[in-house]
């Protein structure tokens, strides 16, 4: 059999799967997430041995420290699996969810239902984590779900899948809503981009941009994703002192290398030499090395200078562009430029100031006085995400089970005909 | 200049009208709606003259009838332009509406706000009111469009869009929002396909099947559409026998070359000796050819053999396919296997069997007691629609100004980080 067929019978597995999920309704889903829960908690130390396995196999074939530490799974990691699969299950359901209702005129009543989306394929790389993730959130919201991992990672995520169908059987329900293809070649992630035919509803990549724009270029399918998280924060002259110092360390630093840490750093000229040199003390003493343009680097010398290619840069490293902008529109202007639609910051006291850059800003998410680190599914509130967003169709931002449905819309009607 | 570089150059000046719709406010854009339906009426003669001409023309090369009707304009259907593009000035501006809003423990409000999609392409045959409901439905939302239509109503279209901006002038607001490209070369639908990185957001193709597989088959920016439009009536044993045949009649024979129009009847082999007849009756009297199988033809012995093929056929013309099926269950698998996900109808007085028809059967619009001819933007209370999707992202039954929206998550804090 080649790969597009047994690609179309997975989808069909999973098709089956995601209708008992569907039939077994709430209640029955958070059964299954709890069971799935348990039983990755169980299956620790499967998961574990085979995790040391692909770890000392990718150190021997000599990958980074960065590489391994995002394939590298311990107690307390697999524990943190199963408690995110346990947080999904504690969610809202998002099924059957009545969006909208209303009466024409004719009598007619019509309602928005939220209704499952189907078949989902997730394409990722080397963190075992999004596998047990992304079925906590599929099984929420009643979909089938094909995992595709990184080869480096396939018996780590075989064995958390394995863990996921047990639980899934244990609970009653039909394991084959989560997926996996038998083996890591590329040939699958080929086949599912393709079935635009009923096989797959919608691809949800998740890694490096090299990985993202593959898919982009390649899917015959919806697509949810984000290639660029150039991040902004914006320190305005009405902001705290305090306040925006601890927002853009918190931006850049907490961890450097995820989509929604801060790259660039732009301040008000009104309040540069007033607020920069504290902000760059802050950064500098978290390793943070710092780019500046020429009025930046005249109020803080230490900084090396910025070029063009830095503005346009997301670094996902311990280095923050800095630009002196003229206040609100100089920031706004930087903005619309440079931004990749992920997340902005706007640091401000002063309302008018924050609702007018909000409204003008065209990005996924805005935060007034607040980390970008809090552009993310689980702070949220939606029990983790599948990913996060930059396109404009369907969902935009945090992905997490609710926006993972689609709609259906029921009429009642008492015998009307057009005429 | 090639086509995309011309393209993205219209694709430009669409975002850049749109902005200007963006912030003149849900008022600003009604008054533009106002203006461009004024703006149309007050054209009416150039309208009128330019569709003479092409009509004239098609005539002369030989299109049939049906092409000519949908082709042609007269005063009472430019009336019928300016009166949708009015009825949407009254519509409920989609903008800046908030979805959703929650505050989390750690004091963060989060507020979710629908906000302009951008550039819309829409791809349309040779019904020139494409062109005016189109236009109307994307100011609505606060966005640019590109409008192409066949070249066969070029002269007619040119003359709708030019009275169209117009309107958007005389609301001193920037014409450019609606957009044409300069001649009828089919470059410029490859053009706008093709440009993803920021041209057009969302591309929507009116017309007929090859039209939408073309558009379908080379898009590489997400479509909203629908291929099919295989629609059924189920009579089941609990349905009243009058209404039963009011609607059956209604969903075929109202208007059958649209594609919620009904294709095939399935009826509860319970009642099928009862009401089949009658119905038939009624539809013969409509001058509807019947095509029934075996079970069918034992009632109704004038139809015709139903094969195979007629299950899978969109007739789009005076045709009705009849199964006689096993109840509810019978009616479920038929549409699971034939349905084109657009619409479908139960007729039952029995409450807990249209409840769990309506919950099994998977579509964009389900219709309990009511025709299918409702499935309709205008029936839904839009005041018009741009389209019907029948794919599970972003939007999914009749498109309005309302789905021409995306979201925006606004996050107010006071100095969070997450540490």
């Amino acid at each position: 059999m080649d790969y597009m067929t047994q690609m179309r019978a997975l989808c069909a597995q999973a098709r089956a799967g995601a209708a008992a999920l569907q039939a077994a309704g709430a209640e029955g889903r958070t059964r299954a997430l709890v069971a799935m829960a348990d039983a990755i908690r169980a299956a620790g130390p499967q998961i574990l041995a085979a995790n040391a396995a692909e770890v000392e196999a990718a150190r021997a074939k000599g990958a980074d420290a960065a590489f391994l530490d995002r394939l590298t799974l311990d107690q307390a990691r697999v524990d943190a699996l199963a408690d995110g699969v346990a947080t999904v299950a504690q969610q809202d359901d998002p099924v059957g969810i009545e969006r909208r209702r209303w009466r024409r005129p004719n009598g007619l009543d019509i309602a928005e239902l939220s209704v499952s989306l189907g078949v989902i394929g997730v394409v990722f790389e080397s963190r075992p984590n999004v596998a047990a993730d992304a079925a906590a959130l599929c099984v929420r919201a009643g979909n089938g779900v094909i995992l595709r991992g990184g080869s480096e990672a396939s018996g780590t995520v075989a064995a958390i899948i394995a863990a996921v169908r047990a639980g899934l059987r244990a609970a009653g329900l039909n394991e084959d809503a989560v997926q996996t293809p038998p083996d890591a070649s590329r040939e699958w992630v080929t086949a599912m981009l393709s079935l635009n035919d009923g096989g797959v509803d919608l691809v949800i990549p998740r890694g490096g941009k090299p990985l993202i724009a593959h898919v982009r270029e390649h899917a015959r399918v919806p697509v949810l994703s984000h290639l660029d998280g150039i991040c902004h924060v914006y320190v305005d002259r009405d902001a705290d002192p305090a306040k925006a110092r601890d927002i853009v360390v918190d931006s850049k630093m907490r961890r450097t290398g995820v989509c929604n840490a801060a790259e660039t750093l732009l301040v008000d000229a009104a309040v540069a030499e007033a607020m920069l040199p504290d902000i760059a003390r802050a950064l500098s003493a978290r390793g943070c090395e710092l780019r500046g343009d020429d009025a930046a680097r005249r109020i803080v010398p230490s900084m090396s200078a910025a070029t063009q290619a830095d503005w346009e840069t997301e670094y996902l490293d311990a280095i923050l562009s800095v630009c002196i902008v003229d206040g609100p529109q100089g920031a706004l202007e930087h903005i619309a430029r440079y931004g990749s639609g992920h997340t902005e910051v706007v640091v401000t006291e002063n309302a008018a100031t924050a609702e007018a850059m909000i409204a003008a800003i065209d990005a996924a998410v805005i935060m007034h006085n607040a980390s970008s680190g809090f552009s993310d599914g689980g702070e949220f509130g939606y029990g983790g995400e599948i990913g996060i967003a930059t396109g404009r169709l369907h969902a935009r931002g945090p992905v997490g089970a609710a926006q993972l449905t689609t709609s259906k819309y029921v009429v009642h009607g008492q015998g009307q005909v057009r005429g």
